[in-house]
């Protein structure tokens, strides 16, 4: 069958190309239809054999590597100021080049205040002390023999996307823009079982979280939180963490800005206040118009964003069907659902979800779109299982202002041109 | 309260100190059972400054690597000889050392026959030829532009505890015996989709896969399967494949055994029959007690072994809750439970699954055991859900004998002894 006459035959889902979700589910009606670089008539298999064909491949490492092949790393953001603040070293997960929910841990987003400090596991402890007790002392040996869960979660730094504050859209790759969002599959034990060992005394409301790095960045912690779904993190997609992840602990506050799940824990502290840190006042806090900062925003809100196509890419031919595809997520839980537009938000449809959609993790969705070669802006708007809906930027944006620097969350938008180059807009 | 009045309250579920898995649900329980290298009593925080706390860390990584103090790596066993064959180079996961229930992409298992191929992406391609109607030939790039899908699957070889189909049981770790055992989440394009564009002509009944290495490594798939869930994967958790995994793609059979997944993928030919291949010949197939030979024994068994404790680990202390882990597996589906048993197999126990338990996907199970020091041997069991138990050692091998070689999967066995040393043993 032609091409053109199976496109003609499926039903648009919403203006500008969008088409029902569930094409990606027959496999039939896509032959054909993604043709973009073309698969070519094959005549033999083997012509003009490459070298390494003909020789025996090389032998095997005890820690594999990406093929020298591709280049896909973090881009480094070193110290610097941003509106007269100063803005700490930062590696950025590249989401243009990455597919999945889970980030390979080399790629983890990183933004370290103090830089990494190198540990020696067997001379690192982790005390619970303050309102306890019993105050206690645990060696990483101790740990290792608690009961342990798994989880899969995001982090996401509440300065992510903080350069789209901006009054003009910086023309800045998806790693820039939504790189401090990572995920991995976390080991650990719970907050709550190493809590009542110590015996949280009445008045106990919050938890001081201390890390080991030169700069001791500390963060207050709710106690409904720590005595809740909290854990400290051993371990990260199956081995120990990373240096730039904690190693050889870290707290996991599963929904929290990304900041408050404390790298390198060396000290919980219960108190009946929180402690107003540098990184909770100065840091970490949300300006809003009227002069005022919001204190404790610590969950982080829906978001979505499509990574393919972004700016990365150049759309190489019309008139074919693409994927669009891109990640969602909401600190309250599972993402309900996300929505596509092509034509800047005016008429919307639902994108296919990939299972398991778990709570407080990356939900990848994917929609067919048929571009046949006007400009179009494509957006993502998610859903979470709560209700909240991912604002446009001119509603987070009167809602609170653009002074805050932090939590942005808006909708995100791509303009794909005629030439068929993309580039981010405010729309 | 102490320790003990604790302990005596809560109900055996099976013999030798085997407890109830809820136990791990509840944190209060659990405060002070799990008292191993004891966590001591903190009079002070920062006492003794570590030089890490005293200077500012290092920068950041653009692809980062673990701690220099983590020694985990895989296992790598050179070519050689096993019972008058050849077998080829390979790499073992380290499962001793790690958790959870993904395997980080550099520690998961290679079997290479002939090395690891160094492909040029831009000149590699994959042809669909044969019994098709339009044969094709897909770049990298082409692939690039297929809708894709998502999903995570463990891989095992079906060479994987081989050495355990010897007479004596061998005191081997973790990884020689079970360690060529990996999980991912892969992404990549539906095989049904690239043969649906092809036109598989009527009489195609199987696939021959053919890899880009030196030897050419090829299998035969039946057409069902083809049509069915395999993929033609491109990513791997989240990022590019790995060189030994088969940059820039290899077919992803799940469920089947990993050798079927072909790496380096270069031609799918469609036939009336299968190709008999020396890896479906000479190798690869299951040699019974008749002197016959499976044919085909595709689907993985269902399987289970501790990871924690195993012999890589001796137990500190007695009159303690220890958490028995490990990992289930089954090729025909999800995972519906696991049991425990503390005294060799005479009484078992259901142990905690961690979720979501996807199918063919490697599943973590959890249960409290207290050991009070005399000895003990320790089993897993697991059950999928159409209902595949694992058998004990003589159960299969009264099933296959034990000259075949491949698809071993019975019941491991870890035996503690009075000093809390723990060995391998057929029990």
């Amino acid at each position: 069958m032609p091409e053109q006459d199976k496109l003609n035959g499926l039903p648009p889902v919403a203006a500008n190309g969008l088409l029902d979700r569930r094409l990606f589910m027959k496999s039939v009606a896509m032959g054909g239809l993604s043709v973009v670089a073309a698969p070519v008539l094959a005549d033999s298999v083997g012509k003009g054999q490459p070298p390494w064909l003909l020789v025996p491949g090389r032998g095997v490492q005890g820690y594999g590597m990406p093929s020298s092949h591709e280049q896909v790393a973090r881009w480094i953001r070193p110290p610097g100021h941003w509106r007269g603040r100063t803005i700490p070293g930062a590696a950025f997960t590249p989401h243009q080049g990455l597919t999945g929910t889970y980030t390979p841990s080399g790629l983890h987003f990183e933004v370290n205040h103090h830089g990494i400090p190198g540990i020696d596991p067997d001379r690192h402890t982790l005390v619970i002390h303050g309102m306890v007790d019993r105050p206690l002392k645990f060696t990483v040996e101790a740990l290792d023999f608690y009961p342990t869960v798994t989880h899969s979660h995001f982090l996401e730094c509440s300065g992510n996307s903080q350069l789209l504050w901006a009054d003009e859209p910086a023309e800045i790759m998806l790693d820039r823009s939504h790189g401090l969002l990572s995920a991995s599959e976390w080991t650990g034990v719970s907050l709550a079982s190493l809590l009542d060992e110590a015996g949280v005394q009445t008045g106990g409301k919050w938890i001081i979280a201390e890390g080991a790095d030169s700069g001791s960045l500390s963060r207050s912690i709710p106690m409904e939180k720590a005595m809740g779904d909290s854990f400290v993190a051993l371990y990260q997609n199956g081995e120990r963490l990373r240096p730039g992840q904690g190693y050889p602990m870290r707290l996991l506050n599963p929904g929290f800005e990304g900041n408050t799940s404390v790298k390198w824990l060396r000290s919980l502290r219960v108190t009946n206040r929180p402690a107003m840190t540098k990184f909770e006042t100065s840091k970490y806090t949300d300006l809003m118009p009227d002069g005022k900062a919001l204190q404790f925003s610590l969950k982080m809100d829906v978001k979505s964003v499509i990574t393919r196509p972004s700016n990365a890419l150049i759309l190489p031919k019309k008139n074919v069907v693409y994927e669009v595809t891109g990640l969602a997520w909401s600190g309250s839980g599972r993402i309900r659902k996300v929505e596509v537009s092509a034509d800047g938000g005016s008429t919307w449809a639902e994108a296919a979800l990939q299972g398991p959609v778990l709570p407080i993790m990356l939900t990848r969705f994917r929609i067919p779109w048929r571009w046949d070669g006007p400009p179009a802006i494509l957006q993502s708007r998610a859903t979470d299982e709560i209700g909240h809906v991912q604002p446009t930027r001119t509603q987070l944006i009167q809602a609170r202002g653009n002074q805050g620097g932090y939590h942005y969350h808006a909708i995100h938008s791509w303009a794909v041109a005629a030439d068929g180059s993309i580039a981010h807009v405010y729309a």
